[in-house]
């Protein structure tokens, strides 16, 4: 056994200072914001009504490479910061590859994943703004708790809006936010404009998340001193969230370990884009070059099998027009699909980085993702995420390959969180009765189809 | 702010090498076990058709005050050890008293709680000693899912039976153990001979822990090959659960810090002998002194309204007798009371312990803890389990008396696991639904009258 420990810890003197900005050093930069109504590029202010200020400024900010993190974050992210970036001794054991296997473990909080990280900034400029709360919504529920608890510590209000099937199907997600003071509310209610007039057109709708981002955005603007927040998809998402590749980083740096590869889950991009911005900036800038990949569900392939293009970001249409890799912002995948990663396009960082060949990107079907999962619970004692056993997954594949060839790779992923929530998943695996589902080239081409013309 | 970070970590190399058997320096040793039938002393080899020999040898050892860990156990421990000892912070801000609290946390892994700790030796010493596998019993899960990671890692078979009625409302928890490959099996059930007699007798019966461990002792003794563990109660127990208290003094002299108080939950006594085991060593050798506090629930009050003598440590009597604070074993807690701390009985190590004045002990209602637990959840971040929660009331009622006497006491507690799987309990807190109960003085009485007489 070498002398890297199982896991690497940092000091809590070595969380990052500021986040990293990697539109900064991205020569092609993200496609700008477009004004649904006018197809022109936003102006900043025109946001302040839906985002804090400060939020704002940060998703238009494609020059400064670093952005201090503010004090009152940092104290926060020093509750279960910096997190762990273990090595998978067991896992290689089992598997018998030469290669060294890395995971960066976001897990180890309440929320059960990475998304406290943006959670906790957002709220922060929330606070700071001088408001009374803030307004999402959520699918499974994991962007919703993390959010209940940045505004619990905060001592702001928080109204989230769960997908109606969600909030009856996963009640202890929904407790779990209640016990952290959230107002829920299942979508789509009664209590806004859209989700009367949705559950008006469509009686017994169990809602969508399109539906419900559009109630969260009209509770924002309809109440005096509350805005809207977003868990992924955004430049300032995947800003906040860069401070898991820095700490990723970090730790490798101190023990003097040089990734290979650099493998990621991606629905909306704020974990990938979060884990791999550091190393993305070294290629870009000449300083290194890395094999990074992105992961999706086979059942919602947006880079792999999605178009380029300008899209809607909500099925409701009330948000900016973005350029990224998209399926049709109508697509909604496969119900047999579980957990989340099932967003129909992907961050226009992301997206541009992707165009640019800086990464390439994979699916992978659902019971080959169960498969990865449990083995790796197995051996390395942790009960993933759906989401993260994508990465998982091809990691388990990169590792096999290292074993046909002999080469010991340094393979570095994203665990982005734990499975506690997923467990009627894990029971349809567990009696066989999980299936895949792959669209065919013609539902992708109609969803698609009706993406804007801008 | 101190030096003192948010959470202190040990480097892998400062786990422990050896358990600390508090037995060694005690002078007043634990009653030794009786043989039901004969009433005598057991002697050690009359352990071996249940126990692992190993096991069965810690567990009638009161001289050797270290045993060593073996290096396998050694390596699972460092996929999840050392634990972090946290200052709280927040909680201090919060309550605004100018007392030091700690917490040493054990919930960071799969199980959620300290229970593998023991799991993983109880099941190495399985393997060491050849079997093929183990059974046991769980009722919330807790055990039975640390028992199953622990037996997947060693590729041990793991047989649950698991108390009928959790195993029906508590679906996640059964599909975490399925998940790592153990059989559960609803108890009572047809088939072990007990179960069979037990269905007979009560039909539509949704079973007990008694029934459960009846079952469990009884696969186990007909089965070629297999041995019965336990997750509390047992002195073995308590040694392997040293590790949290070796780690949690190794991290306070790390930094020069007295405790003043330390306080934990019992149910059985797993967590709070561990914890507390080299700090009452410490005082029976007379080297320094402690507050030490044993919280238990108002409605299973065996430290507090129980009787020291000896009794059946399982409802159906299968087992060997103990001395220990009990209820009877008989008593049953009301239906009403949530999460684990159910045991009608107490460690016999903790109960002499508490008998010769090393520790006091307190009950406290069940809306106090979970009034602790929310308040506790919304400063700190971490959910905690039901369990813990009456050390964190405990824990925040002393810190409060620091504020009314300016006392800068240095407070520590044990905080033994996370509430994930426990939000029903949480759902009717919130919904103002939760209830507490206490039992007569008379209730109790009769209970304990049922004691045998030896």
């Amino acid at each position: 056994m070498s002398d890297i420990p199982y896991k690497i810890y940092l000091s809590e003197k070595e969380i990052p200072s500021a986040w990293y900005n990697v539109r900064a050093d991205m020569k092609n930069k993200p496609a700008p914001l477009l004004n649904p109504g006018t197809g022109k590029p936003l102006a900043v202010e025109e946001l302040y009504p839906i985002f804090c200020e400060e939020l704002s400024k940060q998703e238009m900010d494609n020059t400064h490479a670093y952005i201090d993190i503010p004090g009152e974050v940092l104290d926060f992210y020093k509750m279960y910061r910096p997190s762990p970036l273990v090595r998978a001794y067991c896992l290689e054991k089992s598997l018998g590859t030469p290669a060294h296997i890395y995971y960066k473990f976001e897990g180890n909080n309440t929320s059960g994943s990475h998304k406290l990280n943006s959670a906790i900034a957002q709220a922060y400029y929330a606070k700071k703004q001088g408001l009374k709360g803030v307004t999402t919504e959520t699918g499974a529920g994991q962007w919703g708790t993390a959010l209940s608890m940045a505004t619990a510590y905060l001592g702001l209000d928080c109204q989230v809006y769960m997908v109606k099937v969600s909030y009856e199907q996963k009640p202890f997600r929904r407790e779990v936010m209640r016990t952290y003071g959230a107002k829920v509310t299942p979508s789509p209610s009664m209590e806004t404009n859209v989700g009367r007039r949705i559950n008006e057109e469509f009686p017994g709708t169990t809602g969508s998340l399109g539906c419900a981002i559009s109630e969260a955005v009209e509770a924002a603007t309809s109440q005096e001193g509350y805005r809207y927040v977003l868990g992924s998809v955004l430049n300032q998402v995947l800003l906040h969230q860069s401070v898991i590749g820095l700490e990723t980083k970090a730790a490798l740096d101190k023990y003097g370990i040089k990734a290979d590869m650099i493998i990621g889950c991606a629905g909306g991009g704020s974990n990938l884009g979060g884990l791999i911005s550091p190393f993305v900036g070294q290629m870009l800038r000449g300083e290194a070059d890395y094999d990074i990949i992105a992961v999706e569900p086979a059942s919602c392939p947006s880079l792999t099998r999605g178009t380029y293009t300008y899209d809607f970001c909500d099925t409701g249409k009330v948000c900016p027009l973005a350029k990224m890799y998209t399926l049709g912002s109508g697509y909604i995948p496969a119900p047999n699909h579980a957990g989340g990663l099932r967003y129909h396009g992907m961050s226009s960082i992301v997206s541009q980085l992707y165009d640019d060949g800086l990464l390439t990107a994979r699916s992978v079907k659902q019971t080959d993702v169960f498969e990865a999962a449990e083995m790796f619970a197995r051996v390395e004692g942790i009960l993933p995420a759906p989401e993260s056993s994508h990465a998982i997954r091809v990691a388990i594949d990169e590792a096999l390959k290292c074993k046909e060839t002999g080469e010991a790779k340094n393979i570095v992923f994203g665990l982005t969180g734990t499975g506690y929530f997923d467990m009627v998943a894990y029971q349809q695996y567990n009696d066989g009765k999980m299936s895949d589902y792959v669209p065919t080239d013609e539902e992708i081409a109609a969803s698609v189809a009706k993406c804007p013309k801008v």
